[in-house]
């Protein structure tokens, strides 16, 4: 999915939600439990209840690695079941000397045909430039985290007073173009959206850290919209543990539809 | 394996080699590609030949994960071969919030029964400490790589005149001991160990880019090594990739047997 596909979507949904599928066995509802793929049984109920409420879906790649070949196969068929076009990201964190991150960018561009990436900067230019040698494919560097010890390093300043996140926007953007790469800034750092603006005006920017982690839409859109939007903001936990009962997948359509809502108003504003 | 274990097996086998299970299908021997699993064949003449000569094997999880299901089963069967007495390090580069780093943990530690992981720290103390939860593993924290996009990032100066990277070493050396964490620190930096020691004096460090990435072990040794040794040297396409007819592995074992002969003389040097 290209960028003004992406913002088409946006458009045509009023939402810029993006459904983090963060799908842990010892957490989903009982009574899917017997199903031959209880993982991917929750994520196939979890796409039709929401799919028309959000623009991106986030398998977080850590759930089903955990679980081993069986986890792999869960992902696969989920990544089969999503429509077409939904922006699917791989939130997966690689990053490796070249021939290495080539490889990653082999498994999650071709082999699992993902539209992104999220990749970690900390190895510099030849652990994300291969990412970027993939047409129509996207690469989201991480700048600033949602966690709290995000602050441990990214903010170290240096002798000039910058931020090693600044640093890296600065960096990685002559990488690519703000129609393959995009970046991470977490929701619980909404006041830095406008400096992180006047680095990377048109970029879109992934936005985790909202519901469970604390972060709020309001603040994140009123430093961080652009005239595309350039904002996907993610919610997991928040949406797709709403329920534990047999009607789990109503209640995340509920939770989405109440973030829809609130995103449509805040698009309206911004003429979007 | 714990680091008395480490240590013993060092002085047993006068070698400090790991060898870097970086097994590409399109790079091994033609006359394997008919079997069922070509990557395990591959890995197993390679373990075999070479198990006496290091001390850890490094499976880069990059090239199975490329390859799919069959990739993580051919890793697994990998595993299982290798020895009980020799340190098995996933090379994974992982790092996440909290509740994600342990779905990694556990993925590498109780999944894959890996002795070690390598873990990237941009994302700070949450996306580390969940690794160092468990028992008898060890983390393996990126610090200074080898690769050339490395400096980007790694060297930034503070305000103080004090680099990214030991930043990094003081703060995470915190989170635990030297007895569950190592630091990799790339071979093409050598001249900088002495600084590295003098912040991590007992810290195992695991050393990649002697071979084809063209650093050197004597400097690695006369900078880094510490009395209990203390270092890991990777090799990985120097070795694995050696020969590539019928004898494979015979030529695999002879460029372990010269950097074993290497580190021998080294290890004697040392009094150790």
């Amino acid at each position: 999915m290209n960028k003004a596909q992406l913002i088409s979507q946006i458009k045509q949904k009023q939402s810029f939600l993006c459904i983090g599928l963060d799908t842990d066995i010892n957490k989903i509802p009982k009574h899917l439990l017997s199903l031959d793929d209880p993982v991917f049984e929750f994520n196939k109920e979890i796409i039709d209840a929401t799919k028309d409420l959000c623009v991106a879906y986030k398998p977080n790649i850590a759930f089903y690695e955990s679980m081993g070949v069986s986890g792999w196969e869960s992902l696969r068929k989920t990544l089969d079941y999503i429509p077409e076009d939904i922006l699917v990201i791989a939130d997966a964190k690689r990053g490796d000397i070249g021939n290495t991150s080539m490889m990653y960018a082999k498994t999650f561009f071709e082999q699992l045909d993902c539209d992104a990436v999220t990749v970690a900067p900390y190895m510099g230019s030849d652990s994300v430039i291969p990412f970027l040698e993939f047409s129509n494919r996207w690469v989201i560097v991480l700048a600033l985290t949602s966690n709290e010890g995000g602050l441990d390093f990214q903010n170290i300043e240096d002798k000039n007073g910058k931020q090693l996140f600044k640093n890296i926007l600065e960096t990685s953007k002559k990488w690519g173009t703000d129609e393959n790469m995009m970046y991470v800034v977490g929701a619980t750092r909404a006041k830095q959206f406008s400096e992180i603006r006047k680095i990377i005006p048109n970029h879109f920017i992934l936005v985790p850290g909202i519901g469970a982690q604390g972060g709020n839409i309001k603040d994140v859109v009123k430093y961080g919209m652009n005239e595309e939007c350039g904002l996907l903001l993610n919610s997991s936990r928040g949406i797709i543990y709403a329920g534990t009962g047999i009607d789990f997948a109503q209640r995340s359509k509920e939770k989405a539809q109440e973030l829809q809502h609130e995103m449509s108003v805040l698009l309206s504003e911004n003429g979007i």
